[in-house]
């Protein structure tokens, strides 16, 4: 949210005032749609669902001016899914069995306090892990949707990839942008006492990214490290690039996902293509498995129609084929057959605040 | 909530300048007050309670101007219980089962995103089912507190009556004021895979109303129906008209509650008479039942005094009167012995934001 | 917070606009940290934690103007975890079982409508007792972090004192400033019905304070009963005073917690120093106790730097000994071993809004 010296004046006024009202910002997103998935021999799902195009939360957010050139924000974001009015979880350890919130609002998309300056910013509380970003900022659909590749994330026991968005109890340095250089560490705390003994160290969460941005040219790189003694540690690792030639935007991403036990490889190509006011999204993504995992190929197509640059309507269109009878890629729905093709669709709404 | 040309022309600046943070409201209501209800040999409560006069609650919501007479809007509304601070629950499914919050805040009260020209709104997410509004619009005490005839939404098995109010998953229809016409269309979805069998169709909901409102005069009806293979289908019809003679606004509804086995059929008149600031309420209804309720009558009184537009002191009075000793219908205290009668009085204070 | 003529010529303007989204305000707290924590015999741990310096939050608060000197005003207040996002519970009857939140956002911090005039305020809902104020007040460490001496709450069983800071369903008067004097009377109802029986007044709960304020001084005590007839009526006493000589703030405070089967008596003397723009805090607490709690004492020192009003970096390092082998005081981290001591520090970062 860019504010121009108008607005800034008017915060100036007020902060002067000693009013703080204007200190915070609250935002958000709705996204809510139709979406039908088909599964060869197992069923189909017809629903009002969210989150196609973008994921829905409400947030608080500010920046306090510390003088010579430090500056304190804060950030509090949770999800909610407007079909419902429900929010959601978060996870207090990084670990099985820290899930907190019940359904009712939880700031677990984002919850920090930063310290910034010309060096950069040093981030507390819960925030993206660094292997996250790559995966959102270099797939046509990013992270949201049936558009979405979800082999990026998977497969690795559920318990054991409670922190492959997110990590709490993190402690995340940022760089200044240096000429186009980019990037973040992060280490996280599982919080356990050392009476826990071989697991007093499940949930330690580190990780890094590094990028460079020039003119229609990203790149970066990341790793995320999350330890776990019974399922295996956690590693995830990812390059993306993309380039804008005007246009279309190409993007490739390069993404693995580990544990002790498994290993998946994911490629993904794809592009944006400006239409009008519109944009039309391209995908195509193939997994290698080692382990419990099946080979499998996902593709996309949709298409995003801006009505502003707050609200859009979206539609898309995907298929994602199980080479063999291994573990079951899904369009999210849960009813894709063993070994099975499963085929989908969806349209909906995003308005942002 | 009525903003003059100068509240549009600074938040135009604001909205101008490209702070986005006056494109959210926030708004609410806390209602606190203190409760008596005695049963005949069954006991008493005295407790501090809410909800007597309005429903509180806190929300979030905006309205963006698309062009061309189009607007898009969300709107956020969790229930919260002032006496507490504990926040409310949600139905992700229109079916038992489905319950989220745990008592944390969610929008169960309102989750929508919304499209709406001079044709109409077309709106998605949790809402208000057609049949609730007569029962609120046409019934001199709402749906809150002792003087509301609980008897309109009884007694349905309460796993079939989740949507007895509100219904997540729906699109939603609203005409455009069309020369004292408005109505409300909606589909709602219980989300389930077809793999469920008969039960595929469970917490599905489609309902209509419609209503003509000139001058004095408002009259509208109304009927939602929810399927429930196990539980019966659940339908809610209700005709209600009220009519503003100046020193008395007199209203009169009928409603009616229908499952496989039960049905119940319910008469209420009742009027708003203003003296001075205040508002004098007057209610009474009775009840026949058919099944498993028995036949009960509830009449109601209760005063409002308004200190300002915004904030008000009530008082009521109500008793209720069941005729055997069938389905117990009470003040909502769960202390009236079957058959029994019960009286009660509350009074409190509503503040709105 | 302050308003001065400015800010409040702008919200009368917008108030006078139509515009009520001036009317609330959002105010919060984020404070995280890192805290360690060395017991002898029972190991240690090492955590991103919260609240060293203020308990963190995010609330929702408003005044309205009624004329004639009088007002109406809301503050809905939830406590968050900065760590993790996650944020309370709240509870609904003032005993065991009736707790609410599951770790959404809920109002459990204080949910109250208020009216208030020359004589004084009434105020509805969740709030703090009157016998919390004085243990934060007079103690250099507020009650928060490894520097609060948490002797001054315990050894009650924890059923009995869920009333030991809140109590909700509450009834609340607090005096006008008299001439130096303040204080706050509270009735509080655990809402059961008469067939209850013996626990019909459990959660019921009374209690007041009185001050008096004079330049540097100030003096208060306070009592709170709650009744429980299972676990023991619980009762909270205490007397508290400051002197502010300038160069150091000298408190001293002494506190009861009694049940039925239990007695603790805390004394402790602390001072604020003020060191530039930062402020040094020392306190000394000893428990002696009458049942089964073990003698025990508590001595914490700290450095709080503001950086801004609203944002301060802290630190503190405390050290509890138990005496013997009754009940074990630690440092809020579990991990002290019975009769033995245990050492902490903790800094982090504390950011308002």
């Amino acid at each position: 949210m860019k504010k121009t010296s108008l607005a800034l004046a008017a915060a100036s006024l007020l902060a002067a005032a000693g009013a703080n009202a204007q200190s915070v910002e609250i935002f958000g997103i709705l996204d809510s749609g139709f979406l039908r998935v088909n599964s060869d021999g197992n069923g189909s799902i017809s629903k009002v669902g969210s989150d196609g195009n973008l994921s829905s939360r409400i947030g608080f957010r500010g920046v306090e001016d510390l003088g010579g050139g430090m500056k304190a924000s804060f950030w509090l974001e949770g999800a909610i899914n407007p079909p419902d009015g429900s929010a959601g979880t978060t996870s207090t350890t990084n670990q099985p069995g820290g899930t907190a919130g019940g359904g009712g609002l939880v700031f677990g998309r984002r919850s920090t306090v930063s310290l910034s300056n010309s060096l950069g910013e040093l981030r507390v509380g819960r925030d993206y892990v660094p292997a996250f970003w790559n995966l959102s900022n270099f797939s046509p659909f990013g992270t949201n949707g049936i558009g979405a590749s979800n082999f990026l994330f998977y497969p690795v026991p559920s318990g054991a990839r409670i922190t492959h968005v997110r990590a709490s109890n993190s402690v995340g340095y940022f760089l200044p942008k240096l000429g186009g250089f980019y990037g973040q560490a992060m280490l996280a705390s599982g919080n356990n006492p050392s009476t826990a003994g071989a697991k007093s160290d499940d949930g330690n969460v580190s990780g890094l990214r590094l990028g460079y941005e020039q003119g229609p040219f990203n790149i970066a790189a990341a790793t995320t490290r999350t330890q776990n003694v019974t399922l295996g540690n956690y590693t995830q690792r990812n390059v993306g690039a993309s380039y804008d030639f005007g246009v279309v935007k190409a993007m490739a991403l390069w993404g693995e996902n580990i544990t002790g036990t498994q290993k998946t490889s994911t490629k993904l190509i794809g592009a944006h293509i400006p239409v009008g006011v519109g944009q039309v999204r391209l995908a195509y993504s193939s997994l290698s498995a080692t382990g419990v995992a099946n080979d499998a190929s996902h593709l996309a197509l949709g298409y995003v129609h801006n009505l502003s640059k707050r609200t859009a309507l979206y539609g898309h269109y995907a298929r994602i084929d199980n080479k063999n009878n291994g573990k079951t890629f899904d369009l999210g729905q849960a009813v894709t057959r063993a070994g099975g093709s499963s085929t989908g669709y969806e349209f909906g709404i995003r308005h942002s605040f």
